[in-house]
């Protein structure tokens, strides 16, 4: 059953089918009134109506084991206004209380460490400091990676590829793009240039023809990502970062056994970045009667 | 008891031991004949002889649980020359090769795993031609990582220590310094320049004044390094690498509330190199009759 689009349109729409129809009637027909709202009719969301309204978007979800987790506040809070980023940053708290926003989603933990357990490093004064800083102007943090990753297409990679102008190469699902043939200097320049990436680390002859592309955002760990490059043999692997120990010394080797592969270390956050941007532009329609602001929490590296 | 340094002389040293003496009470005085040849009299090693050699320095050796075991090759192999190196790339045995050196001593990984577990990632093609060309040239790889670590003091510490020209303002077994006062980018450069370094990452206010260093070389992982920054609230932690989503952002928030605290990442092989460097200084003059030689693996990246 549709319903008009505009919300003006959609109230004359009701008024006139209880004009016509008992209301037990109407209810039978389009299900609870409630329903019948769009959120955008809808004043007061909760930070627990924002997840369900994401949720019901994501293929499984809600996942039994998954780390996207509230990291601070309450699921019954009120949301004034939403930030979306990739690390919760105390300089992202600070910018969200300034936009009068008091849920932040972000790609990534909070406390320094996957389980974001605040007790990973004992008595850890940071993790104390922030978790003060988050309760005493009402932040709820919302992890958001497992989801965002699980959307189709990858909310994370969907978000690179539009940013690199890329999307027409890549397949929902897939991490493998197919690309006119370039130098992997010019990837990496195009990287660097379409991210605003201040550096990125090369392995590889800069000359090499490029065509297979591996593109990894954010942190894969080095046995996936080394897993990907002997399944698939991409021309190049794109990471966001690595263990230099382990991705980094097998490129090195397979380059010296004469292998055609090289890889190109964008930088964590900045890899993932775009992925977070779009979904303040994924998740806005949704809720137009509160603001959803993307901020980047930024490279965090000076070059020396 | 002390026998002469000079070859010659040792040999007519016993000679005459012999004459003036029955073999059992010279037996009874010097101990068993092996026991009295140095090192550099004896002309075959094998690499479990190195092994023992210099084993026998390092405090609680041998270990029951230890990542330093042979990675190819065999413990009763003669030995024709050593290679001390951080990676035992495909480069570095190739070099090995031409240097006739059949043993390699590396602090790190041959097959990019912690634990050199070939099927860390199943069927890996490289782990395979690695394996074949170690096989083929008859080379003998041993880790040699917690033992040069827990030497004292610590093998890679004082090498790096050493190679910074900063081996005053060390304590044996401590990972804290305390030096001059200069500025974070001063500290950047120094490193920079004195272990030959294409680029450092930095986070941090180039103009801090420091004090206090903890100097991590190499992977520590992100749990080690916070807990260093916790307990000892340096103001500069020095690290070989990092999970960028652990330190970097851990210390981006130290910063952000207002922590005299900042990160530099010097790049993991290079950080310890000055260490293996070291160990074939140190090795040298115990095995006298074979060559021991430092051939550095290197920085793999370019960086544009």
């Amino acid at each position: 059953m549709e319903f008009p689009a505009n919300s003006l349109q959609r109230r004359i729409f009701i008024a006139n089918m209880l004009k016509t129809a008992g209301a037990a009637a109407l209810l039978s027909a389009v299900g609870p009134l409630e329903a019948c709202a769009s959120p955008d009719d809808k004043k007061d969301y909760t930070v627990q109506d924002i997840m369900d309204l994401i949720l019901k978007e994501i293929p499984g979800a809600p996942f039994k084991q998954t780390v996207d987790t509230l990291k601070s506040g309450d699921a019954a809070q009120k949301v004034t206004g939403i930030v979306t980023t990739m690390f919760t940053t105390v300089d992202i708290i600070r910018q969200a209380v300034k936009e009068k926003a008091n849920f932040i989603i972000a790609h990534e933990p909070t406390f320094y460490n996957h389980t974001d357990d605040p007790d990973w490093v004992a008595k850890n004064e940071i993790v104390k400091m922030k978790q003060d800083l988050l309760k005493e102007n009402n932040i709820t943090v919302w992890r958001f990676h497992d989801y965002w990753h699980a959307y189709r297409p990858d909310g994370i990679m969907d978000g690179v590829l539009k940013k690199a102008g890329w999307q027409q190469y890549g397949k929902s699902g897939e991490f493998m793009l197919t690309i006119p043939e370039m130098s992997l200097e010019k990837i990496a320049i195009h990287f660097k240039s379409s991210l605003k990436l201040q550096k990125v680390r090369v392995i590889g002859d800069l000359s090499q023809s490029c065509k297979r592309i591996a593109l990894l955002p954010g942190a894969w760990g080095g046995q996936r990502q080394v897993t990907a490059a002997e399944n698939e043999k991409p021309d190049v692997l794109i990471v966001g970062e690595v263990h230099e120990w382990e991705t980094a010394e097998y490129i090195r080797d397979a380059r010296a056994f004469g292998k055609n592969i090289s890889l190109i270390i964008l930088g964590h956050s900045v890899s993932e970045e775009p992925g977070m941007e779009w979904l303040a532009e994924w998740l806005q329609p949704k809720v137009s009667g509160i603001k959803v602001k993307h901020i980047a929490s930024g490279d965090p590296f000076k070059w020396l």
